[in-house]
């Protein structure tokens, strides 16, 4: 602990990922005292065919965030 | 918020998809009187050899629901 | 299987969160052809000082949704 | 209920999952008394590259456990 | 990882606990031949009126499981 | 999207929490580079009773990170 659990679309490169995983866990650390080595990171990955909004697939959406 | 997560077995065709985020955020919107654009729904496909109930995986039942 | 978990503010009453499973329930059997009673929901309510949304708190906005 | 979640790295045999369902749902029973066929469980599984501590991606460690 | 997510009814004891940790952690260390310093649990306790099942609140049935 | 669940010991200051959601909001828009209108966050407070590692409630560990 902390444990973050980052959800995304799918798409990413390796090093986005790396990128992402650095600087999340140095915010964690810098806003609540703790080690690095405490912070867990696990990414999941989603589709937009696979998410909502209003009643409405995301990949049926005109343009999505 | 408020945001739904949907665990279902994987197979399900678009038009199923768009139908079930279509007729639970109705169901919400009924029910708890949110506007519908809040209402934010995450699909999840799961197989049933990663299943269990009762120590017995799902994909070994005779016939599971 | 399927499995809902919906996540909403806390301060729902009783009878919202009856009339919520109901209606959801049967939006879920219309859908996808599954029985009623195959249908689970779990309901996890926060707090708007747990959640934010352009890296405020959901608890410090003005007028939030 | 009890409904157990076991995130585990991707690559188990069916037989270990099938060995893992059988031997954590008699550990539950054991423990809290009740029915084998009230325990649920699912598993889910991710990638090394998808999984970070300390601020790096599992995949991006000499050796990870 | 293994990371094992154990959802149940609120009411157990620390010691109920106690055990359900440790039977837990030597079934998986058992299964998976993973060291039992990398099994790491989370206990979430619910409430009956949180949870459904057919469209009915637990907590509105006769008698649950 | 993309969406962050942080679980954590409960304990913290809402200026800790206000400092937390700021922080890994900036890090998550400077690492995918999408609007931090776009992140949001869930925080999830844990207790050391409801935790465990290697068997052993991290409550009734000596000293525990």
């Amino acid at each position: 602990m902390p444990t973050l659990r980052i959800e995304m679309w799918s798409g990413r490169t390796m090093d986005q990922k790396r990128r992402l995983v650095r600087l999340v866990t140095d915010a964690v650390v810098e806003a609540l005292g703790v080690p690095a080595q405490d912070v867990q990171i696990k990414i999941f990955e989603g589709e937009k065919e696979n998410a909502a909004r209003g009643g409405v697939l995301r990949s049926d959406e005109a343009q999505g965030s």
